[in-house]
């Protein structure tokens, strides 16, 4: 294979697959990406075996063909090039090596059999449908605070994407847990996907898919069967398996009478939690919460380094409640917020807590309480 | 005590305050820093028994005092208020409690008795001058990559300053070096300084004084016993004991009469080397030059990885040499020139090489070559 490349079009495919190719391998063929050249188009597919990226970029090809190279040597030789360079990549196969040309700068690098190369299987998807960047942005953005890393809890490792029945009809939803707390995000079912097997997507194919979803034109293909899923634009193919596990029965877990609503400025009441967290020991990061007529008193209290507390004007309208949580969960859990105020339900000091951004029933999170 | 003190002016103060302060300290009273209200001023003063640092800013004192209290924990609370919040200090000498009050957040810190806090004793210093931040900025910038961070060269892991003769008259000059490269900066010698003993600043003293340089306006009053160092502006003296060895005798390991001189524009080279030495492996990261009539190629060759050459345009008028460098130690010596074309001079493949910029004899580096 021959072909010349722009810059800046290599290093965005290259980016990609090396982001997926993890960096020590015990098995060298993973640490290389494929290239294919063929027709006007070069083709990059790297894959740690469970998670497959294929990138297509536009490419003078002088001779079709492929080779397989280091994906983060070949990522950094071109991040290093000059704006603008013209790179041109060939393949000498007699001598095993690849080797990348530009301006002055040769280099020849070392490859290993594109045979060798683990393809991943085909699929046949039992769901195929379309959906806005936006859509799946909102969806896994606001849902992946709540994996769990906890890796003998592997089924949680993921978000689990599913067609459920919400309060406003069908819906595409994520849920994501880790036993502490809990996200549950709606979307609108989209055309097609009526069928849509519960998958739980892996966390690492979460990070991957984000990448994809940041040019809000184009719009997202999604295939999903019981085994695997894929998103694709038109430039770039991510296929993963997904979690091999059943997801727990979520629902049980969302209160459904809490009453005891709170209403906070999402943002002031972050900052306040993080300011009395400060005093906490390393371990403990319990913030206890006092509600009374529309007031709300955060306090810490750590025997060792001191104490803190800091007072809110909020609307609440109930009996006096005392509840204590983790307070790196609760900022996180209202740094989700972004348009509205956040409103609580609580029901009593041992119970999990429900919050949403104001009415919308669409995005919805859990926080159980712990003793303070 | 009890001040009033606006959160920027204590911000920056427990931001120099809490960096002299070590992460995990055995003496807990190394955690604190100990806050003095006297006159209309709060002074803060941390330190690591190596280096002490006092800090003054201007405060409303309703009642004069001192009390020591977590740096960190104070540092991370200031950092967390909202910007232009008056801060209240109040020392609670009954519960042994540091109140700190801002809007409507309160804390109450652990604090340790003020005896206890290791004040630095006063020295004598034989020598006193003023230097311009600009000139100690340059010496101790561009000396420091050289510094050793080898533990048992102890007398290395830090910058030898002293007064030497240099090629234009008396200078104040810093050297740092590794054993493998070293760089010698020279600048007029202030006056008062005549009598300057030799010392060796430690690394992290050298850490602290680059944050006094950064405003122009104020002169840096420098201090220097056998023992001891200290740079002070009107707000912040930085006091630091010197290490206690011999620097070793420098002037041998610079070559005289290398004749063999390259001049490239030292941007563009250290790029270059970047760039070839991307194939090497991790460990050796042997580049060669070989020069010719006015042409350098830089080469690398790695049997697992690959081999990279790039060619640059350069003055050179002398026999042809092939000699090898670590690359991160030519990037780093490339990357210290600022102004003209880097000039390196070299002697045989076996010899130390120099740098300089231009022929600015103030600024003199030297490398030693490695086999490849």
């Amino acid at each position: 294979m021959k072909v010349s490349i722009e810059r800046s079009a290599l290093l965005k495919a290259m980016g990609r697959a090396q982001s997926v190719v993890e960096k020590r391998n015990t098995i060298p063929i993973l640490s290389n990406v494929l290239l294919e050249a063929e027709g006007d188009t070069l083709s990059f597919r790297a894959t740690d075996l469970d998670i497959e990226v294929v990138d297509r970029a536009p490419a003078m090809v002088l001779s079709a063909g492929a080779a397989t190279v280091g994906a983060h040597t070949l990522h950094e030789i071109v991040r290093k090039l000059p704006d603008g360079a013209m790179v041109e990549l060939e393949y000498d196969a007699t001598a095993g090596r690849m080797n990348v040309r530009a301006g002055r700068s040769n280099f020849s690098l070392a490859t290993l059999p594109r045979e060798d190369f683990p393809v991943m299987a085909s699929a046949e998807y039992d769901c195929n449908f379309a959906a806005e960047p936006a859509v799946l942005r909102r969806l896994f953005d606001k849902a992946k605070f709540a994996i769990s890393t906890e890796e003998t809890r592997y089924y949680l490792n993921g978000i689990y994407m599913h067609a459920a029945d919400g309060p406003d009809g069908r819906t595409l939803r994520c849920v994501a847990t880790d036993g502490h707390r809990l996200a549950r995000i709606d979307a609108p079912l989209p055309q097609g996907a009526d069928n849509l097997p519960g998958v739980i997507v892996p966390r690492k194919t979460v990070g991957e898919l984000r990448k994809l979803l940041d040019d809000d034109d184009v719009q997202i293909a999604v295939s999903v069967s019981e085994t695997k899923v894929r998103f694709a634009t038109p430039e770039v193919t991510l296929t993963s398996k997904v979690i091999d596990g059943s997801f727990p029965d979520y629902s049980r877990v969302i209160p459904q009478n809490n009453t005891k609503r709170l209403e906070v400025d999402a943002a002031e009441f972050s900052r306040a939690v993080d300011r009395v967290s400060t005093v906490s020991s390393e371990r403990s990061r319990a913030v206890k919460l006092s509600l009374d007529e529309d007031r709300l008193i955060l306090s810490v209290n750590a025997p060792d380094s001191g104490a803190a507390d800091e007072e809110l004007a909020v609307a609440y309208g109930d009996e006096p409640l005392e509840i204590g949580f983790n307070a790196k969960y609760l900022q996180e859990i209202a740094d989700q917020v972004d348009r509205e105020n956040a409103v609580f339900l609580f029901n009593s000091s041992g119970d999990p807590t429900l919050m949403r951004e104001g009415n919308d029933e669409t995005a919805v999170y859990v926080v159980m309480p712990m003793r303070v």
